[in-house]
């Protein structure tokens, strides 16, 4: 192992590993109930916009611009703590969320169990 | 909204949506404490594998290969239940982690958290 990697992984510099694609993984928990809410991706700009406002902002892959979350819902989600892993290429974003996170209208976007081959409702 | 999206969403066909890399994300959540412990990707094949045999596995991007967690270290994943999400593109798995699951020792990748700038260690 390199000097840099140990300095990535042990160290106190925030250095964010974007893929080819220019994005980390951030996965959203509630810092209240520990459910994981959804799972998004972030490149530089949507990280910063996170960082500087306090409220989680992503890249969205489909439309290919900055994502506010809950811009038409009002469902914002407040950023508590920013959780950031060994390699800083993926990131945990514990938050209150101001509403159901899933624009279905469920609470997480992970409301289904695979179970015997097929999807279930999970129990909440 | 097309009919295929509906069906994706509220349905219970498990229609895994890969990426362009044929790759979709998965985080592991410890099922007993609720505590995230680290973000990986799965092909069809480690998720196959992963459904198979119950224990985690993923795809790791850096080695181009199949990479059963624990393999060498022995600290596996038992996974409990799958979740899904919404567009069928990220996975949950809750696990019983049989060791640490970072390989710095630590037991979630997850151990820093972003403040003020710096990165400071998670009280755990």
């Amino acid at each position: 192992m390199g000097g840099d990697q140990k300095g990535i992984e042990q160290g106190t510099t925030f250095v964010p590993k974007f893929d080819q694609q220019g994005l980390l993984s951030a996965v959203v928990q509630d810092c209240s109930t520990d459910r994981i809410l959804m799972l998004a991706f972030m490149d530089r700009e949507a990280l910063d916009a996170t960082v500087s406002t306090g409220v989680a902002h992503f890249h969205s892959r489909s439309r290919a611009r900055l994502w506010k979350k809950g811009e038409s819902s009002g469902n914002v989600l407040n950023v508590e703590e920013i959780l950031v892993d060994c390699d800083q290429d993926a990131l945990i974003l514990r938050c209150r969320p101001a509403g159901p996170t899933c624009h279905t209208g469920a609470v997480s976007c992970f409301y289904r169990k695979l179970e015997g081959g097929i999807l279930q409702p999970v129990n909440s």
